[in-house]
């Protein structure tokens, strides 16, 4: 693996589960991979579990983790070819990359979308210019239409909690007072194409994602519907993809509640965290024995030692 | 020891402090203990000694140290229970607690108090936050209401510069231009009152502490009797604990002087830190001989590695 | 070498090189020199080459690292003596450098000018307030008049890509639509004096810097005739040092291009970076062939190193 920004960089899913699945049964049996290796966490966007996490798993590999946050730390960055930079921004994406790249041997980085500029968000503006300048393997804590670290920890709280072969798995949109990126449904979505699971979208009319996503992938509008014998309820709030970035619904009747979980097949609760509780999810679902948002957010360590051990390995070759 | 959020988590003074000198006469004696163990540092508040002298020990012991400014690097944490998450607080401490307690071997907490809300100040609101659902150690970096870490460098330090057995210890009052928290004098009159000292406090009328933590303790309101005879003062401001939190007094009779400080039995001077020049202290008493503020403060090294150690020991058993 | 904040501290230049070179051959030979050896990086301003190559430096050697940003994570700091300080100052630095020296066994600081106090900023008001009251060595991570790390990287940088025994050396002012420190352009003179090149200072008429830096340098006033036959162009813009602090000048004929590079004997273009494309440099030149910008980022890895390698062996005798 050279880099890591989007679930399609996954060649092999059912080698890399089983890597993670040794790690987390053993977190120090590649200790000695990362010696004198540098990761560089920068960050553009405040980050909880994904900053504890992938320090965690560098550390948990032997490696030295660097912290930037870009915006009150470094220079701000310009992004635009050919730019006359005689404005705020004091230094170009083109030399920040390279000369990073000089100090760290992997480099990591969190850019939320703008959810004003479709086009740029899609083209992962700020993820793809580090790819695009780097030397060295570039990760995504999280860009602007992808999180695919957390995708690896989902896929793997499915397979350690399912009870039968080809579990039935629930993407559920949920109402959130704020407009919110469309990574972490992108990137969940592609991940359960790659799995052997019976998997549903549901969400409001009109707050379909990008259908060269969802295109594989089956889309209900009655959420009571999309629940029933679900294994897995996944929420997750969304703004409209369409009317971009706008929040056209917080329609609370797609809350997830009790009620609504008792339609499932007892299934399982997930979110990525955080989450707004008695606004995509009731107190009681959250609290419930039901709920695996713990254990879930638990694996993300996992999952990106995984990533970060397969990028050791093959940079060593 | 399980959590250190409070001087009345010492059980046997006596003890601790024999591991805080052994510790701090070979500071590298337990770093075997640290291994692959990760403590997190929460910041709510600014921090200098706390921030460095924490991450110091950790270091000592051979632990992983991970640091976060929760109010810019992570997301705002809501902390009422039942709460309808549609504002700006994006994460629950529930979910907040229980996740970093994964990552982390032990979590440590700065958070400072309301200074506005008595109740919720005494109740260590955050801080119990945390106690309730980390599944973890907790430390506290200074609460709303005690600074537990200080008080051990403090009584440490005065065991080290007292000449008698029994020395007399002066809290004093003094005066500071900002509503300061009653966290520090607090956790120093409880050790106070756990230590073979003479101790007494001294403050204007109105500047009563919480009587359940004073109880036990001399009271006097004439800062040149107080003074009398003693071999440590102790300087710090507190805002109005009647009051709650207002400035009440800025009395700069009450400033420690030289003519003061003549006043006692060649006393040493302490503070906690930051202290402000000539409003507390005067220049002359703060540079002089017989101020220990610096030694005092590399004590908070020692202190903090001593509690590290004490829960890292009872988690191994 | 006791401090390293100036390019005067350099006593030997040459075995400083060789020191340097033997490391970045060998960036781990010195690895055990930095056990439990804490190093506090305190930033008052941006910084990405310096933050991160200064960490990088300090755990090839196997130090600890400690990064505080001091505007936000710590206390305001009291610089003045005497002070009164019922203002928004809550400590001062003498407190702050004597407690931090106890943490850490080298102090590292980030100080930029006022840029409208000469006085003040020739006086390295920050940085000298650090080496009066610290009990540890202080470098500088560039102060108010000097960046003598980046001179390091910069004549290690020239002595890599010579091809002559002595080469011409040009440094340039450039236009910007900020105004910039002399810090950059001071310690770059300064290394320069001690070199054996032959060296040529060009800026616009008005924008002369401290002549008690330039006074052993030749100055001229005619870019195109500084750039004959020149084999190193160091870019650089700096705000008047005479009308102290101001942009007098943001003449676009001083900008770096291929017409003026045109002008060299095929020099080698470099810049400390941050750099303002189509400012300083047009793209054209930075992209080309002979920008060797990037390597010279680098090579602040092993500057750095290479001084701290100096403090620590002094240290230890």
């Amino acid at each position: 693996m050279k880099h890591f920004t989007t679930v399609n960089h996954i060649d092999d899913l059912d080698s890399l589960l089983l890597l993670v699945k040794q790690i987390k049964s053993d977190p120090y049996s590649y200790k000695e991979l990362g010696t004198n290796k540098t990761i560089g966490l920068l960050f553009f966007n405040p980050s909880l579990r994904t900053r504890l996490s992938t320090q965690k798993a560098a550390v948990n590999l032997g490696m030295n983790c660097i912290t930037l946050n870009l915006n009150n730390e470094g220079w701000s960055l310009e992004f635009e070819d050919g730019a006359v930079m005689d404005g705020n921004k004091a230094e170009h994406i083109k030399e920040a990359a390279q000369v990073v790249s000089q100090y760290c041997d992997i480099i990591a980085i969190r850019s939320f979308p703008t959810l004003t500029d479709k086009e740029k968000d899609e083209a992962e503006h700020v993820i793809h210019s580090f790819l695009q300048y780097a030397t060295v393997p570039v990760i995504s804590l999280e860009g602007a239409s992808e999180h695919p670290l957390q995708a690896v920890a989902d896929i793997l709280t499915i397979q350690e909690y399912k009870t039968k072969q080809k579990p039935k798995v629930v993407l559920t949109w949920a109402p959130h007072p704020k407009a919110l990126p469309h990574a972490v449904p992108n990137s969940f979505i592609k991940m359960m194409q790659k799995s052997n699971v019976d998997f549903v979208i549901t969400h409001p009319k009109g707050y379909e994602l990008n259908p060269d996503i969802t295109k594989n992938s089956t889309i209900l509008y009655d959420q009571d519907e999309a629940f029933q014998n679900a294994d897995f309820i996944y929420a997750k709030n969304w703004s409209n993809y369409n009317d971009y970035g706008k929040i056209t619904s917080q329609d609370p009747s797609w809350m997830v509640t009790t009620e609504k979980m008792a339609l499932t097949n007892n299934a399982k609760f997930m979110h990525c965290l955080p989450v707004r509780r008695n606004q995509i999810v009731s107190d009681a679902v959250l609290d419930g024995d039901n709920s695996i948002v713990i254990p879930q957010a638990n694996n993300r360590t996992y999952a990106t030692q995984a990533i970060l051990t397969k990028i050791l390995q093959d940079e060593d070759h």
